[in-house]
């Protein structure tokens, strides 16, 4: 089947390309000495992370328990979700996982930390423990080394739970002092520190120099206009597109297509995404079902029916909304995959 | 099974707003004497769409083809689609609906007319057809009663369609003008008008007064804060609200919480949401899969693993992010319902 006969819109990614960036990053990490986690939310495709595993990949990050459990359901055996995993529903999901695979979750509170133990010892489960550290992003973590050593020997102390270290997102130089006090601290009460857990992508050379034991890059995968900014946007690294047709020429000016925020998020607000064919004209807004091209600085004739190529800007927003992603080489559909992993906001 | 029980992020409808909202609007549109199309773009849930019919909706209105079939395949038979269908994949399905059920579409172009006619005879089916006019919303739609004129013999000449009338959105007085000229030149040129359909929540009065024969409001059966804006949101006429889990307090001023733009949208960017429990509270920001509350304007201590309500603010984008809508009464689940035109972007 030809990209031109599929319905509309469609989530496609460039195998080529694809297979380019996972070869790529794995070099990268080789290189520079330090183990690769990617991190799935980007994609939230098994096929995807088993070519990362293929790649050299030691495990994968998951962020919710329900990406987990489609990355377990195909034999993905070491999964990290860097999450705090609260209430009896998740806990009961998380242990069954745990039996099944090698599965590490960060905590940043005692709460979490005990109510991962109790469900822990009720199931006859192990699960792995790293302490998120707030090195400056502001959302989750622990504020100081002394939070993490304090928490540390909390989880030392009890059952069902194993130790393993920290993590920190994103990795920046300015963590290094923060880490360095950490794992003296750690090293000095007797707990031994398996993993440091960094990200992501474009930080891998930061992860290694603030010791990391591992990087979690995601978004490398597509390597999207989000990460990359608008104005270097290149569709020859870009792996992502989205096939939208044009529905409707109202005026000389405005062309309307069938992709909106629902196909492409609205996150960020700008830019929409570039269009491949046609990177002169511009997506100047979005309503829920469709996207609004200004077309005034271009001398295509746009018709309703032709298709057009997008690159999305917020990957892993975009991946969210759809089942399936068609894996494309030269312009012939070579796969459908399920996203297995989209929904799963549990 | 009592909310509280519920795996977080979860999508809940308060039964008794819901039935309250879907009774008002009924008589409303009774009083007004004009007919009612709700819109589903809001829920889509056929579960609900079936109470809106019962409660009297002449049928219902669906944004793309998608989202009719799954309303089609619980036996509703007369659906509206305000949209231009273009392309094979597309209008195969959509003729297969319109030999279950009553559908009109709406077409702003004789390209997407002449697709439309030549599947109808392909496939031995008749289309219903409404010519989408642009009385000022600048998106699709012909610029002109003369165009509509134009296009409607077009339509009426075509094989296999069934011309209906026009559609326009939003139903603003200003567009009166439009649409009288429209009509009276219909009328001399002998074409007949059974439908022209306005929307939507709100401006019930308005399509009355311009010569609607009916209404496509939707955004009533929530009644989110998105309409009635973020100052004047109601927790009494609002049906829709988010359970959250508060997943970590890493400071005294911040609380983070398992919902974050996978399960809210990020449209529009702010206000994020409105937490019933503790109002005086604001969320600050989302990441993908974090809300961040600023809980510094408040005395209550929040916990880890302390459950929140939390109003969305786009209603139907929201919606759209979830495989389920538990449906709750007196903080009882009742009934779980698949969203089932989650995801239909085509």
């Amino acid at each position: 089947m030809y990209i031109s006969e599929l319905d509309t819109p469609a989530l496609t990614v460039n195998l080529d390309i694809l297979e380019r960036n996972i070869a790529q990053m794995a070099t990268l990490c080789q290189n520079l000495d330090i183990p690769l986690r990617p991190h799935t939310k980007t994609h939230k495709v098994p096929q995807i992370a088993q070519m990362q595993i293929e790649a050299g990949a030691q495990g994968i990050t998951c962020q919710k328990v329900g990406e987990a459990e489609v990355m377990v359901a195909v034999g993905i055996d070491d999964i990290l979700i860097p999450y705090n995993i609260v209430g009896k529903p998740k806990l009961e999901r998380l242990m069954q996982l745990a039996k099944q695979a090698t599965i590490t979750v960060a905590v940043d509170s005692d709460i979490t930390a005990r109510g991962l133990s109790e469900q822990a010892q009720k199931d006859g489960a192990t699960i792995q423990v790293v302490v998120e550290m707030d090195t400056g992003s502001k959302r989750c973590g622990v504020q100081s080394p002394q939070a993490v050593q304090a928490l540390a020997q909390t989880i030392v102390d009890l059952p069902g739970l194993d130790f393993q270290g920290v993590m920190t997102y994103p990795s920046r130089l300015e963590a290094k002092p923060f880490i360095d006090e950490t794992l003296e601290l750690l090293r000095k009460d007797g707990i031994s520190v398996s993993m440091v857990s960094g990200g992501g992508t474009g930080s891998e050379v930061n992860s290694k120099q603030i010791g990391c034991t591992e990087t979690r890059s995601g978004s490398y995968i597509y390597e999207g206009m989000q990460r990359i900014g608008p104005e270097t946007v290149n569709p020859e690294t870009c792996a992502l597109r989205m096939i939208v047709t044009v529905v409707s020429t109202p005026t000389a000016n405005r062309v309307i297509t069938d992709g909106g925020m629902k196909a492409f998020t609205s996150y960020p607000p700008t830019p929409y995404g570039y269009i491949i064919e046609q990177p002169e004209v511009k997506i100047y807004g979005m309503s829920v079902e469709h996207g609004h091209i200004d077309v005034s600085g271009s001398s295509h004739r746009f018709q309703v029916g032709e298709q057009l190529s997008v690159i999305p800007v917020h990957q892993g927003m975009t991946s969210n909304l759809h089942d399936e992603l068609v894996a494309v080489r030269n312009g012939q559909v070579e796969a459908i995959w399920p996203i297995a992993g989209r929904g799963k906001v549990k």
